[in-house]
């Protein structure tokens, strides 16, 4: 048996295998990094068949990488694990594997695990952990405390998953629990096709960190997401884990979701600043003023005049629509206007429930 | 630790595990029945996690459902399992898993492996096995021989494979010697992106089954494929995993590759006919008939008159393509023309190497 | 000058123009034929540059084949046309020039008149005119008498029609005048983007003909339709121009918008039954009943069930979507279900407002 | 019948036209400014219907905006004018109408007109014009000098129209006496969906500017351009007439088709450098240096290393291609290159027949 072995390692080292070409991957997903950071899109909560998802740990980093992202976190949950009886290893290995992916790759995967357990306080994403067997433990907060104490970034996943509160959508004591211990340091404002205004709200009163997580089981292309993969936007001072994980705990995050930006206002306003390139033309004759804006980002940039008046008397178009990296030409109407400014609303880039970002172009 | 397996048991009956919802799966490869025979949509090379591929199982039924398929053998590869460290199980287990998941689905899977050897004989896939076990054995003729005795069907897989042959495309003694012995039923035409015509010289020579697969690791849209999958259609008197086997036996399949539809003479010919609806009109005042053909398939219908003076004298135009679902509409202009029809090559439909069926049209 | 004229022509027919090829037009655009009659896609409401249309009347032939369409009307506007200055002919000139076109492309074109005036009674098309010119007169009433002399058919378009009634959608007394001479006998329930419901509501207590026309004035490609380019369905005895006439007399209309067929229930069912092709599947091991539906046609088939009590038991899904020319599988989990049928709403085969064609399928 | 004509004015103003809204357009055509230079997206050649188009003149100035172009000529054959009997007006008519259009729409038309004659010299385009009606005269010499008194720029179309030259493309007397007295400024390289290789080496020999020009009669959606319409890159020191005009006669231009440029190595030079963001990260421990190139222009990049030796070896993939507002991530493996620099040929920047536009990547 030893020489089959070592016949068959021959065999594979002669023409069983090819060696690997240089992967080319293409992606569309484009963000302007901002003055002090670089936008880094991540995605920190998905499965592998180590838990209940149906792919290997390094189809997540090609997958990943294909969809334009720079960094992911693996979190197999920890309880509930359906292909046990067919895999060995422990409560690491699908993150080890995924590691090991990305090294050549140029691609980083954070290791990290979800606590499953019922309401309250229902599932857990401990993320930049060590060791995820310790947190192999029957009480629940014991184990957030043992992924505290591997100074992990933990986050409290889909806080209105109708199937842990089909009526409700509440925090319960044993949040106030595990947060007053300081245990909690991110919600998720966006999981898989789902937003969750509430985690906004207590994301805001608490300070906690917004995160936009797939919790990807199967693969991008066969998941029924809104639109798109869902993201979250980190601004890190480099491309590296370390970063991602100050920026985590700072709280320098966006939400990507259904070609929407949502989050703090200090972040939209420098992503915005950076999204566009504008032109201008007056030509007084006419009294136009002529518009070239063109989008340098992946997501829309929908612009709606505040003053729909404008709108009647026919001054401005009732909404520019800029897509994805294109370029738009409109014109201002100002023969029956006197204001030096028309104000917008941008409508794809959102710092709380129905508030939008401010914008405004000279009339002339 | 019982007590911790029980509650959690319990926990994921109660709320961690959603009911699955009934799927609905949408598919636009659309192919005609023959006279006697369905036409069945299968590919019997197919990877999973328990040899190099990078899927569970199961994901391989919901994969082929959404991709219109009827049946597909699970062949991971005997003697390269590089995930091995991290499985249980036998050889059979990929398999069961997915036949299992197909049970639920009103789909076919069919227990297969791949013997996978350096050249000769290179890489010989054995389908409808009852187990693969046995077929582990040093001596590839052994190996092979154990799928024979269990009634397997078995085919060379891409005879052109670079990585074996990179110079070259030889049939072997050892070839021979399976052949003679009746190991070799079939041959793979096409594999993944490869189209290979010296499987097409023997599979006509002697009397192989003809086969087109896709040899996936990854996913469909993760897959560099050529257009598509490639795909066999097999015409099978019912959809029954019998009916597949008596098929291939048979010789009854074609290959569908690249948007073409490539094999034996008398299966192009029924499924062309049943592929086009046609509608003419006359109008001698004009000296025009004019053509209205539907195309009811999923393969781009290709006609190129044969006569090209015709083409030039602008009776008729050089080509006529008829994509997948589309009508179309042209004319004849028979005003210089005194034949009675039109004779056509179809491009789509290859019986043997640059020799495409041929269909004819009233001219008026 | 002649002379220069004469070597004019002859440069011309030596080397200044090319013989045109014999056209080879696609279209996605199918609908089946129902018992009786052939099922004929139709616009009835078309400009072009002899009114404010963009486009030189033959233009409009071979977009409209490329649309997929069987007959046309040229309907300028009489009182309207922008261009005239530029301008030789008369008010039949756009549809002859079209009609001798259409004479070369096996294609019907319908020679119409846009009556074009200020509310009551806005705009009136008429169709199947003989001579345009005796519709140009001062009274409204006179105008559309012209029409009716000449046994056209003659309908109210864009009875919503903002610019006309921007606050308010009334038949006024002028319609009443009209409708009892028996001058009207239809209204467009769809123009260009915009749907009528109080089209619907008079068209079925006035039996009125419904039509959903384009009223295109630039091309298909660059205008803003909702979804597809707005089509009347004519069901009639053949493809010829008389034959349409009496469909649109008799009623034998399907209005197709945004991807959705309004109309009369007997036509709808009509319609419907022919649209799809049915398999089943029943495993009774696992209490399933596998279906396959495939949708021979361009409008998406959405079914709903109408029972919601099902739908939370998970016994069939919530909706089952079949995209035009597209082949769909679900099955019906009837473990928990005693009931013969499942009932559902056709949400695209609309016969009321919030009426929906009702279908069922065996639970076995 | 005045007081008619009174009514219908007011009518008109009253409620049969609506006040037009601000148009919004949307165009993915991005190409980079260079260092001096604007860079301008033209189309110097374009029918109407009066000529033998198919469109009024004002739908070209929409079209064009909405195609991402900057300015248009409108060249309307002189000599054959097939829809004449429904016309009035003069040579500058349908020029005269688009560039009113244009003055509000912050877009260039300039005037011109096409010379149509036979073989030689065959079609000669003439633009910026200020009365086209000289050049109608009998004999060609004198019509191209009545352009060239106006101070045109004149260019000589399609020298490869099989129409005009079906088994030779030649250089004739006629066009050495044109070209000799200074009436030939330019060139077309590209027509339509044909490229001429001919016209690029008189070009070069003759210092003739090259031009793109899509010569359409039909629109844009309904032409069968290869891939997409065909442009001239106008490289002006600002958007306005006089600027193109300078730059044409200037030689600062390239031609973009199939998506691919085409031109003078100076201009593929400055453009290419504005077209790329590279971003670069070498890892020593796995002697790998991982690139992002992303592609900020319309067209697609190509790269392909020219030392096919280290193809075979692994160390850099064989195509590295950037799409269209895309970024791509690939490596080069260089444990066994000892080089500093790899060098590629740029496959869609070509600067003379199979000669490509030369780009290296440090190795490390």
């Amino acid at each position: 048996m030893k020489k089959f072995l070592f016949i068959l390692i021959f065999l594979i080292s002669v023409n069983l295998i090819v060696l690997p070409q240089s992967r080319v991957t293409k992606s569309q997903l484009i963000f302007p990094d901002i003055d002090e950071y670089k936008t880094l899109k991540c995605d920190f909560h998905i499965h592998t068949v180590f838990s209940d998802g149906l792919v290997w740990p390094d189809f997540r980093v090609s997958e990943a990488i294909q969809d334009g992202l720079d960094a992911i976190a693996i979190t197999d949950h920890i309880e509930y694990r359906p292909h046990k009886e067919f895999l060995t290893g422990d409560l690491n290995t699908s993150s080890s594997i995924a590691i090991k992916e990305a090294k050549y790759q140029n691609f980083i995967v954070i290791r990290g695990a979800e606590i499953t357990r019922k309401m309250p306080p229902g599932h857990i994403n401990a993320i930049f952990l060590n060791d995820v067997n310790p947190l192999e433990t029957d009480d629940v907060v014991e184990a957030v405390k043992a992924a505290y104490e591997q100074g992990a970034f933990i986050f409290w996943n889909h806080p209105c998953w109708k199937a842990q509160q089909p009526d409700t959508v509440v925090w319960f004591n044993m949040h106030t629990e595990l947060y007053t211990k300081g245990y909690i340091h991110g919600i998720e404002l966006v999981n898989f096709s789902d937003f969750c205004p509430e985690a906004w709200k207590w994301g805001q009163e608490k300070n906690l960190t917004i995160l936009s997580n797939s919790d990807i089981h199967g693969t991008t292309n066969t998941s029924e997401f809104v639109k798109h993969r869902p993201i979250t936007l980190v601004f890190a001072s480099e491309l590296s884990e370390n970063a991602i994980k100050d920026a985590l705990f700072a709280r320098r995050t966006l939400a990507y979701y259904n070609e929407k930006i949502y989050g703090e206002k200090q972040w939209l306003e420098k992503l915005f600043k950076n999204s566009l390139e504008i032109e201008k033309h007056n030509d007084p004759d006419i009294h136009r003023t002529f518009y070239e804006i063109t989008n340098l980002t992946s997501v829309p940039i929908i612009l709606e005049p505040q003053n729909t008046e404008i709108v009647k008397k026919r001054i401005i178009p009732e909404k520019i629509e800029v897509p994805p990296l294109t370029k738009v030409n409109f014109d201002i109407r100002y023969k029956n206007y006197s204001e030096q400014k028309v104000k917008f609303d941008v409508k794809t880039f959102i710092y709380d429930i129905d508030k939008y970002l401010e914008f405004e172009l000279d009339v002339k």
